[in-house]
């Protein structure tokens, strides 16, 4: 397969599905709605709903159930990148190309946004194209998942281990820590919950919770490799801004051989963990890859 | 009965619940964990978990499974607190008699305690005391309701909305309008929440609704009028605050008499929507005419 076409194709369909959520039943401050799309549309790779979507083909289980919970994840996601953001937290003014939501609708308005984007993600959890096709509770299953890993036990308590660690030179075991938490508690999720709406047994869950786990740390040592050896143009963010920071980094603590090999170990795990997966889960494979290989 | 004894009792077990789910499964981020339980401890009236547990009541049910429900209400009242009093909001110091969430633990950690709450909250709304007593398809219904009262359709619209207002000088109707956003939607939703985990039927939901809406009006008329006729010490807050910040406030556009008369209206028409209830909707009726005499 063309991992290339194949996550065109799967963010295009995100996407839109994304524009209808956000559009159903929106008639409320323009300014809240306009703050909320416009961080939503600001370019991501919607990484999080393709898994979703991924791991439900795994298990042989159909996509349009699974929008919702997708959509969920990247709403969950980009209320984190507002906030993270803000002049309290890492005060960017850039974020994938364009300026980062408090500089353009203010800090206030940028902060309810946030709040707007979880409320709804939460919302979105509750719709009928979900609700017609699985099982109230298993539906109760994930939205319990997704908030654990969103809230103190996962991104939210991440981000409070990172904004304490500035300024301080972390061991290896540290920095897994946070970013178990901030970025890998909700990849890990999205994996789980993709593959719990489209109907996957507990043995199938299981492995891709390791999937998920070994992807989560790959792709976030490969986003520090790329803040190293990237340049602000191809990343769509300030380059070199954790080394400016001080932030403690797999490249800073290992150097960037070491963090290579390090994220190739993760990718390596990822792919051992769906050894008993036929081809239905060859898009998971190929996702691995690209985690690791991608440039931006 | 005496109204003053049944709200102190209902909030002694309110804060003994919120104190036990507060610490269940929490071995997160120590500073996290504090500062989230700084603002859930900063001493609320629990008006929220009060108003689920007298709709409960006044539908006949039994109140433990109401309790999950309850917290998670003052969970999402105690977060659009301590992000409201931020300085890129109203930029208060003192809340509850205490200095408000950021003041104690800066700007970045009062973000992420207000995101904490309200995912802490989505995760306590799955809680087995809930779930071992509720239908799922209810429990979903009851999520969903919450989710839309919290987020751009309810509190967080209606807190833009109030972002917009400062410095003009609004309608009635405008004003009105924030109000049934900021603070009525989650002041009805409290109302039906308590009723529909207690198994409510249609037409008794609606009424409470109607109650919800009238006594959300009149708890928020009477709250700008203590702004204005209060001290600082009595409100456990900057007293006048409203004033200061040339907000429109029902006083502001009405005159004293004149607010005063509309909360009375609306404290009837609560009273009313009760009419077909027996002894059992008591405390929702004491509570109405509480909200409309308290002196804080």
């Amino acid at each position: 397969m063309n991992i290339q076409e194949y996550l065109r194709l799967q963010k295009e369909r995100v996407d839109t599905a994304l524009e209808k959520y956000l559009k159903e039943d929106s008639k409320y401050s323009p300014t809240l709605f306009k703050a909320m799309e416009y961080s939503l549309k600001a370019g991501g790779k919607r990484v999080r709903p393709i898994l979703a979507l991924a791991a439900a083909q795994s298990v042989g289980g159909a996509l349009s159930p699974v929008m919702p919970v997708a959509c969920a994840l990247e709403m969950i996601h980009t209320f984190s990148l507002v906030h993270d953001d803000l002049p309290a937290m890492d005060d960017d003014d850039l974020r994938r190309g364009i300026p980062t939501n408090h500089k353009v609708f203010g800090e206030g308005v940028a902060v309810l946004a946030g709040d707007g984007l979880l409320s709804e993600a939460v919302y979105l959890l509750t719709h009928r194209e979900l609700l017609s096709h699985v099982e109230p509770r298993v539906v109760l299953e994930i939205l319990r998942d997704i908030a654990s890993a969103t809230g103190p036990r996962g991104m939210v308590g991440g981000q409070v281990l990172d904004l304490e660690g500035e300024d301080k030179r972390l061991s290896p075991e540290e920095l897994e820590n946070i970013h178990r938490h901030k970025t890998g508690a909700l990849i890990t999720v999205s994996v789980t919950s993709g593959a719990k709406v489209a109907g996957g047994n507990e043995a199938q869950v299981e492995c891709l919770r390791h999937y998920g786990v070994h992807i989560g740390l790959a792709f976030q040592i490969a986003d520090d490799l790329l803040d190293v050896t990237s340049s602000t143009e191809q990343l769509g963010k300030t380059a070199g801004a954790d080394t400016k920071n001080k932030k403690s980094t797999y490249p800073a603590l290992l150097g960037v051989d070491g963090a290579t090999k390090m994220a190739k170990e993760n990718m390596d795990k990822a792919l051992a963990a769906l050894k008993d997966f036929g081809e239905s889960a060859d898009p998971l494979r190929e996702i691995a890859k690209y985690v690791v290989e991608r440039k931006n």
